[in-house]
């Protein structure tokens, strides 16, 4: 090992975690707001806000940081200067620099302008989604969209404009590999909805009752815990919108919805969360301060919340194990459930209009909508006040319902409104992630439903952090699936693990 | 107005503004530590505020700091330059410049010797506690007296080093000004104390039973909406040891502690801890980012606290309007519980070991046994391993009890090993200065009782803002209290509200 070549290193990833420090506080002041903040505090918690992000963007880009940089890597070709460094350090050196190239490209007044219009958007969109309003909406969202086109063109791309938008969540992925896969995806889950729809299945009702919140609470800390949370090792909230925030691997904050008359929202918020904490619990903690330390892709964080929500949360061998649990914690208002019924409850394929509470064979289909729509936005094939319209004729086409009013349509996700144009496709790409790894663990453990319905859950953390988590973001996501599964990204073995799994459902 | 002087002025405080900024995050780290951290976030939470509070030292002491408030101050002489600033900008002037030497004086390699001592001494403290080993934690305790020694001679003084730490909690106040108001009080809370111990009084002990957390958290928030929160503008949060965090007059965190088979502790922190925030809460927010935006005084905040507590919340005409609200949250609980013994079970005068568990007439003695012992610590007279044996003997003079152990005698409270010698003062300082205040309230307010009685408590809320809280840091405590009483701090108020209420209740 080169020992000067160590050092000047060190001092770049010193540098470096400096500014990531004050990004672990922002972190947490924006888990903070969701959770925490008195409403009367949004002014102040947006100035502090404000004033990290300009110090951390700052020091992202100043001369210092640039010059002990350039000691390891060449800025402008990406040449790495040194054979000594490790493959880990390479892979950091190069996120590095093109964190630094992108952060330099874009000045702070655009920045300023931006979260300027993303912060008057959402203000607007949450008023027009309550009133069905659209035409409200319209002005703010087109400022969105005009300001991510100067974006792209700030940014560059060769081929798409959209390709600088998704770069940001989905590193390396392109419209013109999105373009395919999702016609494909379209046109088999479309099928596969068709079939089951001509299949009738009798679901019970889920029993109506009263599901006291501190003991929904005690349930998901025995999830938590059987999925592999050692005790004091995160925290658990309510927010109205459920997320993970893996603010350092040692503080993991996830939150949940929890309704005093329904326990499902709660247990699928926990499981799904908890995926994401696992996978940032077991970022290689060593790295923080590089990107090292960070998820590969929103995409690949996402496989891991549905790989967990999804594949085993929703299985058979989950239940067996935790529905008598389940029911031990619940036991006047379950007694009448049955495993059958549960698990036929829990995996309805029914059309339905919101996004965020459609199944699994319809969910896909909701974003295929949402990033026809962008990309035409982004392209300019779209205009704005289209958008309803083009939502419902979209809608009727792929999911097979029209939504009667904007608020159920267009107006339903706050996305746009907070700039996340490029950001929809990672949750499909999340799910085509997760069954294709499902695939490689499949391989390896051939009786995983045997153990799972053992309430043995830890093998399946432990498969998840040798293949995924503890390389943090050193791979690709590109990189990583073939490493994982032998095979690039395909839509194959999702449309053949919903294949497989509801037609045993629907008989 | 002078537009120049003010721009200039403008200027000062825009700079100061962005440390604040830094420093208000720092707090909700704090908040954050004590609420809902995970444990195993302490290592990056430490990284994280020692991050952030060198970033503010580094700004408090800027040079361009220094020089735009050298353009409205000398920093030398302490000379206002411009006569047309307006009294509060003075004043701010005043502190920033005080506060700047200070912070200038203190080298940073000496700051980090501190919290790196503070740091050993707290987690050495909480074991020897728990072990009842103080000859443990005695090198630790030994190294901050010296640190806090040397702190003497860099802050400097003029009579007593004492001093020097007294005034980062209690401008102003010195150890010749505490040393005859204390003594004058231990002698008059001792014969006090006497009187009462010959008189017997029948209390019932308080009801068993079981008060779920979230009932007794549901007459919390009635109680801080009675008190004058409104919705939205606070957080309450369960904490081992409750505190109220002001992050900023619109971000107002208090915390209590909820026993489910006690009710006490809960009421009379969430009391407390609203006195505080009420105060934090109705400071003069425009000058957020100043000096001014603080309390006056930790006496000051603390008398708010204790006003709040002890001279409303534990009087007869509160619980008359509140013990029947109580009764219906609790009805099988307290069916039997009457207003005249409740109001005797909360005003029991009992010599007892813990401090924060004694009532009105004996704390302050817990705090005079403190107080001349760390004075005596600094000023050499008294060594470190003799504290054991110092402290019963104390006890024994001024409580009239001895206790069996340490872990009950001097290792029982966290301020010594959290380096914050000079501190313990303010909480007596606070309830004089609450008994005083009380005199003004009562001579405005001849009626309070009935109004109280009655449910109403905005009025005092209203007098507390009007006389205390807008001014924020404007005025030194030793001038605000004139300003409100016509007099300078006296023991005789207190002792004279004592005598009024404990004669009544031990008849």
């Amino acid at each position: 090992m080169d020992l000067d070549v160590q050092k000047l290193y060190q001092k770049v990833h010193n540098l470096s975690k400096k500014a990531e420090l004050l990004g672990s506080i922002d972190q947490l002041l924006s888990w903070d707001r969701e959770t925490h903040q008195p409403i009367s505090a949004n002014d102040i918690r947006s100035q502090q806000i404000e004033e990290l992000t300009t110090r951390i963007h700052k020091e992202r880009t100043s001369p210092g940081f640039a010059k002990a940089l350039s000691s390891l890597i060449n800025l402008e070709t990406g040449t790495i200067l040194h054979t000594s460094l490790k493959a880990p350090q390479v892979a950091a050196l190069k996120l590095w620099r093109k964190n630094y190239l992108k952060s330099k490209k874009l000045p702070s007044s655009f920045v300023a302008k931006f979260a300027n219009a993303v912060s008057n958007a959402t203000n607007v969109w949450s008023i027009a989604k309550q009133q069905n309003d659209f035409a409200k909406f319209a002005p703010f969202l087109q400022q969105i969209v005009d300001l991510s086109k100067k974006k792209t063109d700030i940014l560059g791309y060769s081929d798409h404009p959209y390709d600088a938008l998704i770069d940001d969540y989905e590193p390396g992925t392109t419209t013109a590999m999105l373009t395919p896969l999702f016609a494909d995806l379209k046109s088999d889950l479309k099928s596969l909805l068709q079939e089951l729809s001509t299949k009738a299945m009798d679901v019970t009702p889920f029993p109506k009752g009263n599901f006291p919140i501190s003991l929904q609470k005690d349930f998901s800390y025995e999830l938590l815990g059987a999925m592999g949370f050692p005790k004091g090792s995160f925290s658990l909230d309510e927010a109205e919108h459920p997320f993970c925030c893996g603010i350092h691997p040692t503080d993991i904050r996830m939150t949940t919805k929890i309704y005093p008359n329904d326990i499902i929202s709660n247990i699928f918020s926990v499981l799904h969360e908890g995926g994401h904490g696992l996978y940032h619990m077991n970022l290689p903690e060593k790295e923080f301060g590089s990107p090292i330390c960070e998820s590969a892709s929103h995409g690949m964080d996402e496989s891991q919340s549905r790989f967990w929500e999804t594949i085993i949360g929703r299985s058979l061998p989950f239940w067996k194990h935790f529905l008598p649990k389940l029911k031990m914690v619940f036991p006047e208002q379950l007694s009448s459930l049955t495993l059958p019924d549960f698990y036929k409850m829990i995996n309805q394929v029914e059309p339905s209009l919101i996004r965020i509470h459609s199944d699994e064979v319809t969910y896909s289909l909701h974003i295929i909508v949402r990033f026809e729509i962008e990309k035409g936005l982004i392209e300019g094939s779209i205009k704005v006040k289209d958008l309803p319209e083009i939502w419902k004729v979209k809608m009727k086409e792929y999911v097979g319902i029209v939504p009667p009013t904007d608020t159920e349509g267009c107006l339903q996700d706050i996305h746009w409104s907070a700039g996340l144009l490029g950001y929809f496709p990672t949750y499909t790409l999340g799910n085509l992630y997760s069954a294709q790894i499902f695939g490689a663990f499949e391989k390896k453990f051939p009786n995983w439903e045997d153990l799972v319905a053992k309430g043995d859950l830890l093998f399946i953390k432990d498969f998840l952090h040798k293949n995924i988590h503890q390389y943090g973001r050193e791979f690709a996501p590109s990189e990583l699936i073939v490493k994982i599964t032998g095979q690039p990204l395909q839509a194959a073995p999702y449309i053949s693990y919903l294949r497989k799994k509801f037609s045993q459902i629907y008989q």
